[in-house]
């Protein structure tokens, strides 16, 4: 028998919800006045996330007993935010190509991409206040800065070999796991789930993201075609993910050598990112983020028994292993 | 005897106040992780701004009798909205220079602006949070949305020779009237002023935005070295001004065909802003945008009325004055 995806099992079981999140999405990102908002949210909403943060919400708040209608704001609110955060993204990184299509900042201009985050963060905001709960509010608000922080902090320790695995850390907290523990915490909340509860759900959250990014970037180090991501793009871009903190923090002379050339000043040639994975995989590194990210799938499923038996608490527990299945 | 400016004696009445929020402010845009954020900022919010939308909210506030601590909140709060609207649009307009200083986009990089201003934003939210007003959310998560929409309006009426004068003022409520009302209005929310007072607190903030834009922009068309501003930028930049919006409902086919060329196409000889001066005058539009500034600052003045006698309120009438001074 063919073994479902766990996120199209939680599309499934919350596909009533799912279509009220995106016709509310439809209804918020619409402009009267400036029909250049719509079209670009439209290209990248519309292109085929997996609309995961949601689910998270929406999961959050339903296994916990939630039967009032502001999950679905919520859930919008987070889809937002990170529409908003991509948008900026793309033209930070002067990226070309988001979800297979041409990035916004390709087909309009950096300009449009700006200025059309900055409306769905405020859009988002708007949203948010909506269910007139301020602990919810707090959370969000909190999340957004944590976000916005990280996305400074990896713009900064870019090609920095003095980052450390803490700065390494908050960073995947910005890019992936503060949004992750809001979602599901949020979800608790507004369901007026226990203290114990809602610790939990942000706990799930939070590590269910640190082992996706973490898992992700162990893939870039990973020569395969089948992966759908560019071998070796990190390294060319000079990031510090945690496989090269690790080599760094046991490399000899010539080692270290190596990467303040190729990282630190980012001369690099065509063999150097064989020679980086020898390095990688000589000092154990690899392996040791694996690890690492195989222990916050652990930890996302153990903080799971804190919450309601439930269907979807299951979904939840398959999605953390999921998201570690191409490293595990 | 010297006429003080009334924003000068605004910042002598609010002294103690605008001390916290300038304490505030410092505090909240630090970052334990990354110090390029509050390198960035403070060199936009240490340049001498001044202050304006941050002593709206405390004056509207002490006004109405408030007496408790979070006027400084909200104060700060706009004031980083604002930083972080003038971080992005120095980046969308390819500014090098801004309160007579290089750029941050300059001085750092185009990513940094971004994200610091995107920083900046979440920032702001957080703060508006803590006072745990839901109305004062509404109203400033509402204004943040404006604001977005009204840059992307403006991104697209640019060259546009249809804008209109109901986009022109859509325009200019997003670059400055929506920030200065939500900034009257929260301070009467905060301080629990009636619904009659926050309705005049919000009509002042809206038309006395309205006013010093329209102002602003007229100064534009105004040859002389002393405005500070450079004459014709906004016919150089093929901005669609009120006084060029105007021209044109009245325009013969030869003045079309000029306003078609220059702002429409873009394509300008030197004697140009010359020719484009002489139009507006013939057709009264430099006369007409001017009678309608001087209108809303009238509005402005009358919507004071209905607030209580104070020192303050005397100084917001001074200051809707002092806007359109420079046309009057």
């Amino acid at each position: 028998m063919l073994q479902t995806k766990p996120q199209d099992r939680l599309s499934a079981a919350l596909a009533p919800e799912l279509e009220q999140v995106n016709d509310l999405i439809r209804s918020r990102m619409a402009s009267r006045h400036a029909p250049r908002i719509p079209e670009v949210s439209a290209h990248l909403i519309e292109a085929g996330g997996k609309r995961i943060r949601p689910m998270l919400t929406l999961a959050a708040a339903k296994m916990c007993g939630y039967d009032g209608p502001y999950h679905v704001h919520l859930a919008a609110t987070v889809e937002f935010i990170h529409t908003a955060t991509l948008l900026h993204d793309d033209v930070v990184d002067e990226s070309r190509q988001r979800r297979g299509r041409p990035t916004a900042n390709l087909l309009w201009d950096n300009k449009s991409s700006v200025l059309v985050g900055d409306y769905l963060f405020a859009r988002s905001f708007q949203l948010m206040v909506e269910p007139g709960s301020l602990p919810v509010l707090g959370i969000l608000s909190n999340a957004a800065a944590t976000i916005a922080e990280g996305e400074v902090l990896q713009l900064t320790a870019a090609s920095n070999l003095a980052t450390d695995a803490d700065t390494y850390l908050q960073i995947v907290r910005g890019k992936t796991a503060a949004l992750f523990a809001a979602a599901t915490e949020s979800g608790g909340v507004i369901a007026g789930a226990s203290e114990a509860q809602v610790d939990a759900l942000r706990t799930y959250g939070d590590a269910l993201g640190i082992a996706f990014q973490m898992a992700d970037d162990l893939i870039d180090w990973t020569p395969s075609e089948t992966t759908g991501k560019g071998f070796g793009d990190d390294f060319r871009e000079r990031k510090m993910t945690l496989a090269v903190i690790r080599a760094l923090e046991t490399a000899d002379d010539d080692e270290r050598a190596f990467w303040t050339r190729t990282i630190g000043k980012g001369n690099q040639t065509d063999d150097d990112l064989e020679t980086a994975l020898a390095i990688l995989d000589r000092r154990g590194a690899l392996e040791s983020v694996r690890e690492d990210a195989l222990g916050y799938a652990a930890r996302a499923k153990e903080a799971l028994t804190a919450l309601p038996d439930h269907e979807l608490r299951d979904m939840l527990r398959d999605l953390a292993d999921f998201v570690v299945e191409r490293i595990a």
